[in-house]
């Protein structure tokens, strides 16, 4: 462990974690002080450098982390798992055993990644229909991505959709309505364009 | 004040901040020493860790800032003001009073966030209509968001363009013209929906 | 040089370097011990806080980066080279001379940007065809971005793809296939708008 990292009370972090400089694990969300929730992290984390984990996490083992990746308080991290450098993972997201989330993604809360999906580089889930309107808080829903599925770089995603098992969102899409499982789509907004068993592999 | 955290000379940070880890406030830009620009953070301001904001701003009270927030020199940005992590505010932009601008976004510079309006996680604001043209440098105009917009998640803004107060911006749309006030636009290029007044809320 | 900043063994620092706090330098890849790999950054240097480059970069003189920026190792960056702030630059980047990438992109591993290009704020370039299929790490492709070309912000540009020399390529755009040398081009998908002879300057 680096001797600039911080790890505030309440953090059990499983054997054989590698955590490099200038990371804080455990950081206490508002309202709570240090210590008040406990964080756990499974063995052999890899936690790079200059990433940010909030208490009240449970994260399974083999965990990893790019640089400055952020994850909010309450969330709940399945084994396998890799976030990447610079993304975003806000608070009450459940993320299942083998997911990556490549660099520069944000994933709000409520939000729900099934094992084994592919979150590609800066892609944007949303959880909001109505921004700042006056139900919000109570609406908040965030995205599924069933098993398997994989959704391109820089796709946006609206709030609440369903991307089924084993489909494929092209890069750059915008997400408005669910996808099929195992089917293509593409596009702004995002339309079917061919059944998964019709790719070349 | 974390103890990890940096703060140069010339910066005046009001009662009751809280500065967490490997944090700089007061970063002198390029052709200026440490101190010969002033720095003003109004009271009660929570500066998350990892990150930088430049010598030179103007900052009202209530401020706050996510994680790896980066913020240069020469902006005015008014009361209970927060700004999301990983977002870069570039240099000369006007940020109204409870503006939000969310995690990941870009705000280049000359552009406006008029009071109360909402950006959305990794919206991109332009200035340059011509990048790397001969006279552009002379030429840079960032959008203007007028009062109470809101501007979804990974939505694309071009230069100088005007949202109207109280409009809405799907996310992942592109911007290309003005938006007229109390109006939703969304799509590439973002045409307009619907009136605000038509929403179910 | 800051006395937050990390240099590891085998990185060598030209003159005149501006190493700022919580910056980490010659980072061991995986597999690699520290100081296994050599890393060269010319003279004239100005590496800015929270910025993470990897072991095994050979890098010119001139050198910037914003803060935050985060650099794999295996890259070849020529003279007078900026990387902005929050960008992350995978491995194995071919990058030429005056090229400049501002803040949040993200240049994925096999992508050539050569010399006097404009990577916008938050492009998103990628190298996948199909995401986490079999044989996806023997076929990886990163975009090929010709000399002078500029690529407007938040664009995402397929995997592969070339950019002709001089071309500029509309913010927000999705490029799925090759650009012509010296137009323009804009939309989801990207089409041809006019040629740069056009353009008002």
């Amino acid at each position: 462990m680096s001797d600039t990292a911080k790890i505030y009370p309440g953090v059990q972090l499983g054997e054989g974690a590698d955590v490099a400089p200038f990371v804080l694990l455990g950081v206490p969300p508002r309202g709570h002080k240090e210590g008040d929730l406990s964080t756990v992290i499974g063995v052999g984390a890899t936690i790079r450098s200059h990433t940010v984990i909030y208490a009240g996490n449970r994260i399974g083992r083999g965990f990893q982390t790019g640089h400055g990746t952020m994850i909010r308080e309450s969330n709940d991290i399945g084994d396998d798992v890799s976030i990447g450098s610079g993304t975003v993972i806000e608070h009450h997201v459940t993320i299942g055993r083998g997911v990556r989330v490549h660099s520069g993604a944000f994933i709000p809360e409520y939000s729900t990644l099934e094992e084994g999906c592919w979150i590609g580089p800066c892609v944007v889930l949303t959880n909001a229909k109505y921004p700042c309107s006056p139900e919000v808080k109570n609406n908040l829903k965030g995205p599924t991505i069933r098993r398997g599925a994989k959704i391109g770089a820089n796709s946006t995603l609206l709030p609440g959709v369903e991307v089924g098992a084993g489909a494929l969102v092209g890069a750059g899409s915008v997400v408005v309505r669910d996808v099929a499982p195992h089917t293509v789509v593409a596009g702004s907004p995002a339309r079917f364009i061919k059944n998964i068993s019709d790719l070349p592999y």
